[in-house]
């Protein structure tokens, strides 16, 4: 009996925030070298991690679209699934498989869970990158934390009291996955007397990029991702 | 009379957390441009931020080290003071300075403080790095948060109620700035019995690192740049 192929290395690689400079040495070393490239895309357009790093990819990759419904809300569980099954092909032929991650892979991403199907079956490495959260922290100009700050990354998701119990508790907050709950945070902020101490970064490190204070802010035009940062206190010198 | 030169832009270059691969693609193109590389240093001994580069290092690039206190406690004013004139003497002459930071400029490090000085005066451009945060979570393949989870960071230099008031307080928490604040935070995770929901890392993405359950740590050899990871919920998938 001839014994199974040795399995492929599943890598989940973070290509950063946009700007495709902010890719790791180690991604790319990494990218260039695999016969399989996957990337979450919407149900139908482009993929946005495939989008960063396309310059680099080669013709003779293989690539997977793992397709994630882009409607409000956690993407259901069939979703990870169908992409997890679609990563297994390859990797029990033996082939590694580079995943795409925009920003980082741990920092809420759809990595997350693809790894929890896959990471008992198959080898995985995981390559961490530059996350949304230092990368519009930097274009704002704008210390995260420092000393014994501590600092809470906040998902503008929770429902509204608890979203403001939650930045009320805070020393230094980034609230991140504004979209359409975007109206919601404001009211927040309002009630807490923290407009004005709050900055608004979109599309950071992208050509399209917003840095401005959140009160100029017009609702009806944030995406996704968007992020406001605030401190409660004075600025760390 | 003559104008004066143009003035220098400070580079904040976030040089990731201890393997060099780790290193932005833009981070290196600018370190390798810059006539002039400062690094903050211990007051004898070698910078970690410089071994971290020194493959890319060229002999005719000037540089320049920041002498920090090692002792317990933040540093004092003055050595902020005498590192924002150290860099403040290139830049009023035209040169471009790269400033070296280990992990990310703006999450929890001295050139925050820089950054308060001179950002004033002086263009600075932050280059964000790939921090020891997201570094940590790689390597112990722990999901920092995911869908609607707070993600906290707390520095173990907090006293010890209120290092449990927050670390109770949190969904997902990273736990920096270990080393001689170790045995209180093992004391502060045994009292919310999370003792065996924690993984430790210590010198993430180096040839020294060690990922383990905290529980198996010797407290006598934590470094300061070693991290606690937990989530208080089960796992996302």
């Amino acid at each position: 009996m001839s014994r199974p192929p040795p399995r492929g290395c599943l890598y989940g690689l973070g290509v950063g925030p946009g700007d495709p400079e902010l890719l790791t040495l180690k991604a790319l070393r990494l990218l260039r070298a695999a016969p399989v490239v996957a990337y979450p895309a919407p149900e139908e357009g482009e993929s946005f991690a495939r989008r960063i790093v396309a310059q680099w990819l080669r013709a003779q990759q293989h690539e997977i679209a793992l397709r994630f419904p882009m409607r409000p809300g956690p993407p259901p569980a069939s979703s990870y699934e169908r992409a997890a099954a679609a990563l297994e092909a390859p990797l029990a032929e033996g082939s590694d498989v580079a995943l795409l991650c925009q920003g980082d892979p741990l920092f809420y991403g759809s990595f997350i869970g693809i790894f929890a199907r896959l990471s008992g079956g198959y080898r995985v490495e995981i390559v961490p990158g530059v996350s949304s959260l230092t990368a519009c922290a930097g274009r704002a100009g704008h210390p995260l934390a420092s000393g014994d700050e501590v600092l809470s990354v906040i998902p503008a998701t929770l429902e509204e009291d608890e979203l403001a119990r939650r930045i009320a508790a805070a020393d230094s907050a980034a609230i991140v996955k504004l979209g359409r709950h975007f109206a919601k945070l404001r009211r927040v902020l309002q009630r807490l007397s923290l407009l004005d101490a709050t900055l608004y970064v979109e599309r950071a490190t992208l050509a399209a990029e917003r840095v401005l204070p959140i009160a100029e802010v017009a609702p009806e035009s944030v995406p996704y991702f968007a992020m406001a940062l605030l401190r409660r206190g004075p600025a760390p010198r």
